[in-house]
């Protein structure tokens, strides 16, 4: 072992992965630390197994458009839910082995324990101390369970234990309606599980636009319950949960908690770095270079908060590596903020949110209950909401619609790089397209700016079902 | 009826409602006459139809990932081609319903029947003359059929007599092997049709990117045989059709015609315009005007074999309006030409074509067979090839993959605003969508160009599925 690293990053997950094949490139003497599983969130845990179980629930509900379609014999399909879950982890094992090369490759310079802090430049582990110049912090998170359910033991389920079920029982209470929630919820409906949700908030999928939100609570409910409003109190019931929320009672067999994610800093000694450290002990650090007052530390990934998704805890990996081996840290401009959540309708939101609109901007708006191709896919519900500066540049979008994860890449293209609403109307819009239902919502705003170029731009609507 | 009009619209189509849209804006002194079936190609016998047939055949083949899922008693499905078909045309019936109202409206200003220019500013239906300024041709196109498989009869299908079939039999084959071809035969073959494709050329979809015509054809060729280079003979065989290609031969029940449209301008009296015609006898017109000659005649939409699909007849129709109502016309620049083909994997081309890529060109392509969110869905086929110029300005794309037909506008926009590989690279890409795997062709094309900025369009790829 080297006597002195140039950088330690502790957490094997996607920032530190990131964060280690950046810093690979210029040095060998970098550790990486992990404690508990390998494996990444994602791969192990959350995007990936779910993506695979959500999937193989589509696949089963899509029944519901047979009968109209002319296709028979749907009646007797019905999903194996112990042969579904095997099929999610063993495509997890399959996506889970590419994300530990890495590691694997670094031979003796990857420590599997935790690490805890002592001061800015040591490391100790399991009664090792190291020395390093830099620290790359990128230890995740982990799902809150609150404290008066644990009592409930396995009956309580979070994604940490939900993939690893060999079945699932014939009724479950989902508590939290946030992306990961609503997910879940909808698979397990849709794959023949009674399902009630609970949230103590009216917003659902973490939309802010309440025009969306009520459309897209019409369309949940069409599968499953979904009860707002009420603190949910949980108690133990036979062999099953009794929930309570508000007036109401639900015999549950299990509850998936979905209530949040919290950073790992237990025992990672935030404490020693002489800095400030707020109410939840976390400290404060500079999104755009990741680092830590000027200490010559980065946080990064989600257990800095910021902006908990995959390809955000990337870019943090990539910024924080540059800055580690940089003399003095540089400024990286972060991306359009971006949220999908991968149910149907699908929810996407994209630069600025509804709730955080300037009065002053302008909303397009459109419907996808008789969008042409929506109609002739059986897929026609759904709402989406675009908003623009009063120059006309797009500055964000709400939706809930067949097709949002692609509409809102196109619109995060759009926002990323300032277009107004009629540079994006000069584009090619294919026929029969979901993507014709974005190009409503644009009529919308554009209408609402006057415009005299004698451009496509400005070529209007049919108003025609079959024609948009 | 009045003795002079402002605008004769030749054609109550897509291109002719669009025309209509706009003059009506500025004058009611507008005349439209239809000869034949209202309701527009697409609605009647193309894009709607096809999509909604192509959506029930998806809806049944998606089966086969069923048992890898978990899903149980698929074998009990099947298509009720009559119900299918039944609700194609329900759902056709629908769509054509909305397209007639804008000519219902007109009254006495709509005509049906067949019109002959007599020359620039007169017009004879059923031996009735009208006067008018200017003139609009939207006629449109029909389906071709060569001259010695008429012998066959109704053995011989058409999108013009497909969707009215009450029935399909047990073997069908398909000659043309252009968009319309290979849509109408996935989509019997998804429905449990046995189909054989033929075509002279080795193209398929209209790529030209024959890398990508590699990777869907063998992706194709799962669900039917397809038999290209050599010319198809069709003989009378006992009920059905006997299909000779090279040295092969196919007994089928009936054969659909795809090789081809023709613009409408049979007895249309283009020669009375005192313009010359090629030899296919029609004129030359200047897409960015759609006037023909100096004449105050315009032609728009599939008649003028310029772009035959939909937007490109709406824009044409809006163009036509205004330059049919102003002193002098005016150049509207096109848009970036698109192309989608509705089978699976998805076929999209946008800009600039394989086939006419300057060598200086650069191209950056990405597969998707170990694309994480297409393995999660199963769907993992397909390649997309990217092209850019020298200063790394994006210019065209040909795809076979999942979600071509999103990831195409994303490029549409991207190449409309002649965007750099760089500065797409900087907008998010969220995970785990199919939009990562236009990313890596992204960064397979950035490595290729000089970039040294600081900032988040280099942040690179993993390598590893679960995730990019």
């Amino acid at each position: 072992m080297v006597a002195h690293w140039d950088v330690i990053i502790i957490g094997a997950g996607t920032a530190g992965l990131a964060a280690l094949r950046e810093i690979s490139k210029q040095t060998d003497n970098v550790l990486m630390i992990n404690a508990g599983a390998y494996g990444t969130t994602c791969a192990r845990v959350g995007c990936m197994p779910s993506k695979v179980l959500i999937e193989a629930a589509r696949a089963l509900h899509d029944r519901v458009r047979h009968e109209a379609f002319g296709i028979r014999g749907s009646e007797g399909l019905y999903a194996d839910i112990p042969a579904v879950l095997r099929h999610v982890r063993e495509l997890r094992d399959h996506f889970v082995s590419g994300t530990l090369k890495p590691t694997e490759a670094l031979g003796e310079r990857s420590i599997s324990g935790q690490a805890k802090l002592l001061g800015p430049n040591t490391v100790e582990v399991e009664g090792e101390i190291y020395h390093t110049d830099r620290i790359i912090i990128a230890t995740g998170s982990h799902p809150v369970v609150p404290e008066p359910w644990k009592a409930l033991g396995e009956r309580v389920l979070t994604t940490d234990s939900f993939f690893e079920q060999t079945s699932l029982p014939a009724c479950v209470a989902v508590i939290g309606l946030g992306p990961l929630g609503l997910e879940m919820a909808q698979a397990m409906a849709f794959l023949g599980i009674k399902v009630f949700a609970f949230d103590k908030s009216s917003a659902l999928a973490g939309l802010t636009d309440p025009t969306v939100t009520d459309t897209l609570r019409e369309a949940l409910e069409e599968n499953f319950t979904i009860h707002t409003g009420a603190d949910v109190k949980l108690t133990s019931h036979g062999d099953g949960v009794m929930v309570e929320a508000g007036d109401l009672t639900f015999e549950v067999d299990r509850v998936l908690a979905a209530v949040g994610r919290q950073p790992n800093i237990q025992n990672l000694g935030l404490e020693n770095l002489g800095i400030e450290l707020d109410d939840r002990g976390m400290p404060a650090f500079d999104p755009v270079t990741t680092q830590i007052a000027d200490l010559p530390i980065f946080i990064v990934g989600d257990v800095n908060n910021h902006a908990p998704v995959l390809h955000e805890a990337a870019d943090e990996g990539y910024i924080a590596a540059h800055n580690a081996l940089a003399d003095t840290p540089s400024d990286f401009p972060r991306r359009t903020p971006m949220g999908i959540v991968f149910i149907e309708p699908g929810v996407a939101f994209v630069g600025q949110r509804f709730a955080d609109l300037d009065p002053s901007a302008l909303i397009g708006e459109a419907s996808f209950a008789n969008q042409g191709r929506a109609v002739a896919a059986q897929r026609n519900q759904g709402l989406l909401r675009l908003y623009a500066r009063e120059d006309a540049v797009l500055i964000g979008a709400e939706m809930c619609a067949p097709g949002a994860e692609h509409m809102v890449h196109l619109l995060g293209l759009a926002i990323s790089e300032q277009l107004t609403v009629h540079q994006v109307l000069r584009m090619p819009f294919y026929h029969p397209v979901l993507e014709e239902g974005l190009r409503s919502a644009l009529r919308e705003l554009a209408k609402q700016f006057p415009y005299s170029e004698p451009d496509l731009a400005a070529c209007g609507e049919f108003r025609i079902e079959a024609l948009e």
